[in-house]
């Protein structure tokens, strides 16, 4: 039987599939996949979370099995407030909070509560795909403006934002990941961040701040006050356990403005009524007793070393006219070829080799570079990274003599 | 901050703000509350799934901590697969498995892959609220259906059917809750069950069957066949362990076809990534101890009591004029009082009375019988109940007399 008839143009715009299918490959256990996004599975504090687990079926059994509130659970929502101020400085109440299911639905609730067809929505170049994939959905007009080393070209936005005013338009939001960027792997700079913040009151449009990467930086010095500190009332803060505690128990944040929580509330009550209970509780008592906090350097520590091997190993290996990132957190660095050559064809003939990575070109609202790729070392091991990124410089080298 | 000029038209579709705020009220302890739709708690195998989720923990940890497939953890699906096989004659192969957080987020995902605007969808009149919100968001058009003992009037969907056909027009899908349906109460019949499979056929239409209440059913004789089992091509099957293990698990599920499948999977990616991964693995271990089937006739004794003492209360205290349906299953009872009374402008005095349930308007499409209400009989005690029906059934002889 033939579905097509059945279905929603909304499922014309989901994610190239060709890639998809390909990238399904790099699962195979022969393969060094530099293509996920995933955590080092040491990263887990899992004996403390066994024990916190007993400890919260204990303790709150009963709440922790029942419907819950669509917001989040009400002691939960009170640790993750107290631990936002701690270690992120954000100031935010309990009414402003709306708990998700991985930082990605917030992403998804976001594009939806805001977003109507041939909206303007301002996106990093490259940026997040699966953002892109959720904002898609919406038939929103993209501005997208590139990052370097500094994140968003600001006087770049500023010269879209003038021009799209002379035209009488407006943007509803501009969607950044200001540290440790996914997938380019730089940081917004304080002085970038000020304009940025100046440009939002200016243009009056609201800023979507994907903070999941904002604990994971592991160079000294590094300016990563969230944007959220600077403008509360312009700014939707996004936030996530997936890289800090695990991303299985998918715990997600939306810190916004209290009218607009209440809005997003309406939202995910439809959406699923509530985010899953038990893993509240339990990411409840993990803050409480410090876990996050007492947990984070021994991943910082691992993810710097992780990222130095790979860094050495692109130095060694790379011809010269490759480029990339040295990322100061987070689990990308972005590497580009400065030659004429599409990484999505490419990858077929690493993945032969026994490589993976994601071709750049999905993380460009406009599918526009495509001389570029986005590389993991979070999960991969030591040894994996020094062989893969061995044979993906060869891969490379073919590439360019040919 | 004003921020209405940043919200998209899908915002204004969102439930009803007045009843909402007034249902908020009924969480107060005062009140005995009729409204919501929330499992007994002492139907939670509470010690049986502390256990299980030390054991998952201890044999899954890393696995259960880390990402998963967008479809689901693959040894839950495999148990999730044999599981609808024993119990509810349902056959499916893993790749036509979407595992889902609740079956609340999976109306909202088939809602987004089937629906575009102006689309003709089947409800029942009345049905579940949270089903019509979802779809509202789609502005799709409602052909609403009357259920009445036996469920779904198919006489007079065959009618509307043939007047869409006359006029061109063609009807995408049908939603139903066939047994124990929420919120009237009632059970599809054997008879116009297989004249719905007909129709679909005929018509060729899908049938979106919402099963959340499939093993709730506690009389004897009671056909309660999925209609998956007799048309597994035309059918997208919903279930959910809310309602038998833990709703703050929030773990549903569709089968599909596999085409439908596959683009539900994509959908879901950029939903949420994926349901939480620790609680799927505490569900399949669940699953293999047997621990729902050995629950389940605990769970029937519990609400076939809970049923009866309602009802009980219902004929001992009110009007003649009223009616009510006798559930052989589920959650809920549907009472009509039969007079001009709007239950939505009722429910203000009744709450001040200490009592509480869900206007019935709520759950047609177009909001248009008003004279009825939904009353859950699982939450509140026996006390309760008998107490709660003895006010409610005053407040209404009030409003009659009026």
């Amino acid at each position: 039987m033939d579905y097509s008839r059945f279905l929603s143009s909304e499922t014309d715009l989901m994610r190239d599939p060709e890639i998809r299918e390909l990238l399904k490959l790099t699962e195979r256990s022969d393969i060094v996949s530099f293509a996920g996004g995933l955590p080092d599975p040491q990263a887990f504090p899992l004996d403390e979370l066994a024990e916190i687990t007993v400890f919260a079926f204990r303790e709150f059994g009963v709440s922790a099995l029942q419907y819950g509130p669509t917001r989040g659970a009400t002691p939960y929502v009170k640790e993750l407030v107290e631990f936002l101020w701690r270690v992120r400085g954000v100031k935010a109440s309990p009414d402003e909070v709306v708990v998700t299911v991985g930082s990605q639905q917030a992403l998804d609730i976001l594009s939806r509560v805001f977003v109507d067809l041939g909206d303007y929505v301002v996106v990093e170049e490259p940026t997040y795909l699966a953002a892109l994939n959720v904002l898609r959905a919406r038939k929103p007009r993209f501005v997208g403006v590139p990052v370097d080393d500094e994140g968003i070209l600001v006087d770049v936005l500023e010269d879209k934002l003038r021009e799209l005013r002379s035209e009488g338009k407006r943007v509803k939001f501009l969607y950044t990941i200001p540290v440790a960027q996914n997938p380019a792997g730089v940081t917004l700079s304080k002085r970038r961040k000020k304009r940025l913040v100046e440009l939002a009151e200016e243009y009056d449009f609201l800023i979507v701040e994907d903070d999941v990467y904002g604990l994971l930086v592991f160079e000294d010095g590094i300016d990563t006050t969230p944007i959220r500190v600077l403008a509360p009332e312009r700014t939707v803060y996004v936030g996530s356990f997936s890289k800090t505690l695990s991303p299985g128990m998918r715990l997600g944040h939306v810190i916004a403005p209290k009218p607009l929580a209440d809005v997003l509330e309406r939202a995910k009550q439809s959406i699923d009524l509530h985010t899953p209970t038990l893993t509240q509780y339990v990411a409840m008592e993990a803050l409480r007793r410090g876990v996050v906090e007492r947990n984070l350097p021994r991943i910082k520590t691992l993810y710097k070393m992780k990222r130095d091997i790979m860094l050495d190993a692109l130095q060694e290996n790379m011809p010269e006219r490759v480029w990339w990132t040295k990322p100061v957190g987070g689990m990308f660095i972005w590497l580009k070829l400065n030659a004429q050559v599409d990484t999505s064809q490419l990858l077929l003939k690493a993945v032969e080799r026994g490589v993976a990575y994601v071709p750049g070109k999905t993380f460009y609202h406009d599918m526009r570079e495509t001389d570029t790729m986005r590389l993991n070392y979070t999960k991969p091991t030591a040894d994996q990274i020094r062989e893969g990124i061995k044979t993906l410089a060869e891969v490379v080298r073919e590439a360019l003599r040919s």
